[in-house]
């Protein structure tokens, strides 16, 4: 196990109406002028912004709103969101959404007490010395974006998507209500899982060794994911398996599950161009590149993948042929995604095999390498593209 | 699933040689004037405490000491580190030691602030409302009160063990290097790792359903316990085996595994009557009490009993006799607390049958009943300790 730093000071409020104590939760971590950012209308409609503005008149704080942040959050609302803070005066930002939703707030906190453009932080010409503080009533499990310090925002001229990550921008407390979940669609629900699992396994698949604790709380997560995802496919309303996804959802991505490893993360940047090329969901496009970056890598650590096929997908253990039930592993977690209703190939998730040299060329190593698990070139992400654009059941 | 708020906000700094670190995170987390609150000479004769001094010289940090806490942590001591405090005018308890020292220093931290007597917060007397800040160097993987709120005092005049919990008594920050623990005896090593046993299961049976995240997320800690205990037993000098169990012990105090579910706590009442009235180490009592425990209760959710069985102790699951499989796993459970050292019986722990009427008496129940899994009555708790006094393998 490596050294390793663990901190996660938010408060997290959970369960049912906790949405009412939005005001005073903002008032305990000093908040006295909220602006409250949010996306579409969908927040309006359900009552859910009109029950956080009661809460924080009862509170006495005051606020200004900005809705209109997309999936794929991008820097355009950012800078909207800044100039709107400087002019009001505000001193606290209250995120009611879902991880875009999160990851545009944290921007803002980012960019307002910053001389220079928030985007530094975003492409690593800067560190970033002060935020805003940021509190969120989350709409939907899966970024993990309530319990982390990270945020991807993506550049409207271009289309780049990248992201940052510091202590100062993890959120004072998140508000986490499952019922808040239970009116989105299936679709949506499915990515979200979909990524839950996946910051999962960027964490699981490691050359560190000895990290037996972390190993099983990973493996925990996913094995609480396979359970509770098809319920609540199934039954949208089911309270108990949404509660038991969010919680999953956060606990996935304060790092807990994951601190002492190298990780990997190179299926979550590969993801991205996807995302940032084609406004696809980005849990969708992780359902169709995580697989084929499983099986493009797995002969590097067989029995890890092993280990993964029968812990958290009920494999028997080949003894004599390891890589068999490694592989056994990984078609069972493309047919678990499929059968939540995820893409599993290029054309399902409406990407082209012919887009390959320019998502490649966008994703910028060169002739370099990424880091993590297997060092992966160019030619090597092309591969995955190749697989990923092909993969069947 | 329940409603429920998390607030972890310690900073947990983990790895080797992280004592060196102490300095920085006393200034980081405010402290100028520090009570550093040890227990015996062997953190002296380790060259601990001269690591800790330094680094603490080196941030420009001033200190005074105090020395001397026991297992089972005295209202005594705590009375004189709380006029110490005062004369001295600290502003940061810095606690080098185990559980039993950060909970002393936790009651010294709520006294100083306090008009009345520290004693009233343990007996239920009143409510603190404010606490020195605490930062913690850990040398036993055991109690989890490094990252928890809660402190457990013995009264000198009369034996009365009582605890108390507040967020205002979470450490600020945790320094845990797994190193730390390589000298100590395997029966220290042993009771620490079943008091961390202890916590998780005291949190796994419980009456509220649905609660597969927390179930699994308990099982990743037990199951970590039983393949790392073994291996620090036999080799003492591991430090990955050291550093997976002492991750899993904070990870098991948080709550992080037990929150949104009824908890039952009523194996650590029982037990703190032996180790209050014999002195007998915390984790060895729980050795004994809790698979009495088990024992007596097992029939209340005979199925909750059967999936610890099948998932932490990987017996076969008889599906025609649930109760069969629940029976094997509280044996195995028992078996594996014998097979690190740890006694099972009242005659192994040095405790006497003939004492039980006391024991209950203390307990203090009256004709009243525990709260929990199972609601106790004096006459229960009475048979648990009987069938604990008579456990064989």
């Amino acid at each position: 196990m490596e050294n390793f730093q663990f901190y996660s000071p938010t408060e997290f409020v959970f369960g049912r109406d906790t949405e009412d104590k939005a005001g005073e939760l903002v008032k305990k971590h000093g908040g006295s002028k909220v602006l409250i950012h949010y996306g579409g209308g969908s927040a309006e409609r359900s009552g859910l912004l009109g029950r956080v503005r009661a809460s924080l008149d009862k509170a006495g704080i005051s606020y200004t709103e900005l809705g209109g942040v997309k999936p794929n959050p991008r820097d355009t609302l950012v800078y909207e969101g800044i100039e709107l803070c400087r002019k009001e005066g505000i001193d606290f930002i209250l995120s009611v959404g879902g991880g875009s939703t999160i990851d545009s707030s944290k921007a803002i906190a980012l960019g307002v007490p910053y001389d220079g453009d928030f985007w530094d932080f975003y492409c690593g010409r800067a560190v970033a010395k002060a935020a805003l503080p940021v509190g969120t009533v989350l709409t939907i499990a899966a970024a993990g974006s309530e319990g982390s310090g990270d945020s991807v925002i993506t550049k409207e001229d271009g289309g780049l998507k990248r992201g940052t990550g510091t202590d100062l921008i993890r959120p004072r407390f998140s508000i986490l209500d499952p019922q808040l979940t239970c009116t989105l669609p299936a679709y949506q629900t499915a990515c979200g899982a979909t990524d839950i699992m996946a910051h999962v396994f960027e964490r699981y698949f490691t050359n560190t060794t000895e990290v037996e604790v972390t190993d099983r709380l990973c493996e925990a997560v996913l094995l609480t994911m396979i359970k509770e995802t098809p319920r609540v496919i199934a039954d949208p309303n089911n309270y108990d398996a949404r509660a038991n996804i969010m919680w999953a959802g956060t606990v996935a991505h304060t790092n807990i599950v994951g601190v002492g490893r190298e990780q990997d993360w190179n299926s979550h940047g590969i993801e991205h161009e996807l995302s940032a090329l084609y406004d696809c969901a980005h849990g969708a496009g992780l359902a169709v590149i995580m697989p084929a970056w499983m099986e493009f890598v797995y002969k590097h650590n067989a029995l890890r993948f092993a280990q993964a096929a029968t812990r958290i997908w009920g494999c028997q253990m080949d003894f004599e042929h390891p890589e068999v039930t490694a592989l056994e592993g990984i078609k069972r977690f493309r047919s678990f995604l499929h059968s939540i209703g995820m893409p599993i190939n290029f054309a399902e998730l409406g990407a082209r095999e012919k887009d390959i040299p320019a998502l490649v060329e966008k994703f910028g190593i060169g002739g370099g390498r990424t880091g993590g698990f297997v060092h992966l070139s160019a030619e090597d992400i092309a591969e995955i593209y190749r697989i990923a654009a092909k993969a069947e059941l």
